[in-house]
């Protein structure tokens, strides 16, 4: 069975050192939280998922879920599992203590999505949803429907979902059909068919809570007509007790290459009854209020099925007896070297190494920009923070997810065949994570997204908001020559973003098609770049720990994965801006034809 | 259903046009194939693998092999299927004549290879296994055991395998344990457990011909003292008839992450009567003498998957109908325009594409290299033939299965949610052309064959030969406006190339190291080089065939092709190589430590 050592002193590293949340009183409720508490959160998190959640994920993986007599029903050892994660409160991290949620931010809630997806994705997407489900009634339902639910969403003892997907209408929600129509005061009858709708139903919970996008009968065409709608699996009497079952079922379970655990389900609404979240016509105005959230929460997939990967992979290679070393015999009294003595697995475990800690970093600011746009006291403040964290939603959910997999298929790589084999836990890593790329909007959605949206409609304000954080960064520290080696490469990576910029200004306008064609280099780019800001800021930090003469082994092992950062994922920008600049144009002028 | 239409125009423009292959006096048996012959063949193959193989590729994968009461059964209409392609002579195509083969060249093989890995991979190998147990005794058995054996294993009225690995001893064979007791005259007691063994047990066949690497009881330790035996299934009796059960079971199958209808097996060996393939003790250099054909056939796979992969993307991109081009409606009659007008998934698409057919073409290649070392009349050019075959066996099989399971996870990628899902296909393209890169010596192990055996101990010959090939082609062309184009990146990728080549020479002897951890990264090099010369040859023919006016719409579409590989592929040499100059010292001082 796979191994997992939650990574509790990175977590304390990034939230203490490097962003330095403790003692912020200019964010609303961060006088509440200190080290300590974090720690023993955090400790908490890491005791329930390696002890209870890890030994049920290759279970899940292989018995999946079961649709009987239209209801689902989990892997064993789920149900009670997830009993436990109720009763324990781990649901209640982030939630609003108004509700019975503990109000803590989204910067540690983060490193327990982390946590709970390294060690099982399947089971962490229940939950994971169930948080979705309560934002979207917390920011945009009436009074009354949030005292309906958010009590039970907050504890877990109900589930939620979130219903988007038709077959025909999968990234362009405009082609949606599912109708809505009114069948009383403030209750609709929903009816359509939604699909690949996770945790759409099981047996984990007394009710689900389905959040549904649909059209009014007098809705404008296209996006402008789609409304949102809380629809319960059992309807909810007045007195909180359930009433009788709703129009509404899993008429199929998705087989998935992954993720076998979550019950991914084909919904049927037949006259499902439900109330409307927000106002009418507004529902995709609802769903993008969360979006930065939901793909954070995407992006940390990515991160947590490669650091669970990783470590595993590294194990395996210090364990596995396979020729010798090229320098000569390491291990005399054992039959061959282990395999970390050859060059290439070390260049694939320090490339997931590299990559997994300066994601982790990248995550925990993510978060804290979410969270000073919520909890700044000073608005402007709040609004700077915002910007940043819509610049860098595409960066961790597309950039972060896209190489997490690669890193999975690496770490699999490292076991050579037995990385193809069920039992080794491996495989399931690398078919798990692959879904991190799709959903949520698929990839190249978010490289659009970042392009489109957040560089050019936004007219380069965001990125110049960074940009001038990240200047000022380098120029001080560029002189110091023990910095130098860290600083150096992330100017040049910078300078390769300079230029894929200018590249997307210049020529998007005169062809349009080009920020298409250009975008997923782009988002490549701004990752990479994003990445090594990150870890330059981790080798400052620790170069100052050690000049202090702290904790020497964890401050120099962060300085050499952040020199190999520097100088095996930082070089990569060049050939993707080249590529960028040499084959965009033409992409934009190939005819149908040129495909076959 | 994944569609499937076997590139036949492609096949004959490589054959006949690119590689010339016909009217060679100078290559044995040459002058019995033409045009006409190939194409014939090259249909039938075509047909019977689209008509055949393609409608059991989805079930064989859901249905997996059983393991029933010591008896592989594989997945439903797989034995009749087998039977057909027995029946049809298709398992006789490159074998000798002497045997029953048709005597056909290896580069018209490699081609029906594609197409049968392409629409059934798992099923493709239960062949592909036994054509190599045929030319292990073919090349190094006894008159003997050639007349037992050979005739079955040509027809495919027997089927072969090849039992390698061993639990702790994957990779490096040198550990390996399986013991062989002398028992009788020219007859061993074989005794031992291999893993991983594909085709290890089945019912497709009346006998399976087991290639088994042992050690004699005076076998001296390492890979010095490892010998090959051919063990049957069942006892072959002097009249050819089948006798007893011998002592060899398929004791488990492997559960694997794909190739579900290929049974691979762990095999006990328990004192099962083998015979003596080639001399004792010299088992590896038996099968040595296979690899460059072995490796031929893996890189193969990760074309041939990699091709319907595409084929079927590009299918989707055309009908799903998602959002609009940036550059304004271009379907106003439908709901929305076909993916296919979005930028990044036209970039995803043109980079199967062109990887596809620059590494149909490096196959091509490889395979005539692989004919002229075996069939040349002078002995010279054989030679170089194989010195040249030898140095691109790891490109064919390490850079192809890399890339060609990167253009997989593109394709699935454009199916966006339907890409995770079974029933459409997608995924087990990605699960199937995982195995490429780890089986028949790891990826990584090819690199290192790359750069360790190829380039340095044979002190750059072979390079240098290839060199001697490029640079008067690339001089001959530089010059003309209209090829240009084509020949001034693969002149950039090639600086990298040589400058890649000096950084390892300069650095390796100092640091032995530094040689496994640029091997990766030289690998990816001299691939990305290597399609592109074969890319810019095709560009020169196709822009011939332009100004002569022939068959436009085929040759223009190529010459796009190779503009787009020229700007989008070529270019990705720059970074690797900076990577590697800037990484590779690092990688070999880490500490353990430095891991965690």
């Amino acid at each position: 069975m796979p191994i997992y050592q939650a990574p509790l002193r990175d977590y304390q590293f990034i939230l203490s050192e490097l962003l330095n949340i403790y003692g912020r009183d200019d964010l609303q409720g961060f006088d509440e939280i200190d080290a300590e508490l974090t720690d023993a959160i955090l400790q908490g998190v890491a005791d329930f998922t390696t002890e209870i959640m890890l030994p049920l994920n290759s279970q899940g993986d292989t018995q999946g879920c079961q649709l009987v007599d239209g209801q689902v029903r989990t892997p064993e050892g789920f149900k009670d599992a997830y009993q436990q994660y109720v009763d324990n409160g781990w649901a209640t991290l982030t939630s609003d203590p108004e509700y019975g949620g503990q109000g803590l931010p989204e910067c540690i809630g983060v490193f327990a999505t982390e946590m709970k997806t390294a060690t099982n994705m399947a089971f962490a997407m229940y939950p994971g949803l169930t948080h979705g489900a309560y934002a979207a009634i917390h920011a945009h339902g009436s009074d009354a429907l949030k005292a309906k639910y958010l009590e039970k969403l907050v504890s877990g003892e109900w589930t939620g979902t979130m219903n988007l997907t038709e077959a025909h209408a999968g990234t362009d929600l405009a082609l949606l059909r599912t109708k809505a129509k009114p069948v009383g005061e403030d209750t609709y009858a929903i009816s359509g068919e939604k699909i690949f709708i996770s945790s759409g139903d099981h047996d984990l919970a007394d009710n689900i809570v389905h959040l549904v996008l649909a059209r009014l009968p007098d809705a404008p065409d296209g996006v402008k007509g789609i409304s949102l709608f809380a629809v319960p699996k059992y309807l909810v009497n007045d007195d909180g007790t359930l009433g009788c079952r709703n129009g509404v079922e899993a008429s199929a379970l998705e087989h998935k290459m992954g993720i076998h655990g979550n019950s991914t389900c084909v919904m049927v609404f037949d006259g499902a009854i439900g109330e409307l979240v927000g106002e009418p016509h507004q529902g995709l105005r609802a769903m993008f209020t969360m979006m930065n959230e939901a793909r954070l929460g995407v992006g940390v997939q990515g991160l947590g099925v490669s650091e669970i990967a990783y470590q595993n992979a590294l194990s395996y290679a210090r364990e596995r007896l396979q020729g010798r070393a090229l320098s000569g015999v390491k291990e005399s009294e054992s039959p061959a070297d282990p395999i970390l003595v050859h060059g290439d697995v070390r260049r694939m475990l320090m490339a997931q190494k590299a990559f997994n800690q300066g994601a982790r970093a990248l995550m925990g600011q993510q978060a804290l920009w979410l969270d000073e746009s919520h909890r700044h006291q000073d608005k402007a403040k709040a609004t700077i923070a915002a910007k940043l964290a819509a610049l860098f939603t595409p960066v961790v959910k597309g950039f972060v997810t896209d190489q997490g997999f690669k890193a999975c298929v690496d770490a699999q790589q490292v076991y050579g065949g037995h990385g193809y084999i069920h039992e080794w836990g491996m495989e399931q890593f690398v078919r798990d994570s692959r879904i991190a790329m799709i959903y949520e909007g698929t990839n190249g959605v978010q490289a659009l997204d970042l392009v489109g949206r957040k560089l050019l409609a936004d007219k380069g304000e965001a990125l110049g908001l960074w940009s001038e954080m990240v200047k000022p960064f380098v120029a001080k520290y560029l002189e110091d020559e023990a910095l130098k080696p860290y600083l150096m490469p992330l100017m040049e990576a910078t300078t390769d973003l300079e230029k894929a910029t200018q590249y997307i200004v210049a020529n998007g306008v005169k062809n349009p098609d080009i920020i298409g064609a250009a975008s997923m280099g782009y988002l490549q780019i701004l990752g990479i770049v994003a990445l090594g800001w990150m870890w330059a800021r981790m080798a400052v930090k620790s170069q100052q720990a050690m000049t202090a003469g702290e904790e020497e082994a964890f401050y120099a092992n962060k300085l050499v994965t952040a020199k190999f950062y520097m100088s095996y994922w930082a070089p990569q920008t060049r050939s993707i801006r080249y590529q960028m600049e040499r084959s965009c144009e033409l992409l934009t002028q190939l005819q149908d034809s040129d495909f076959d």
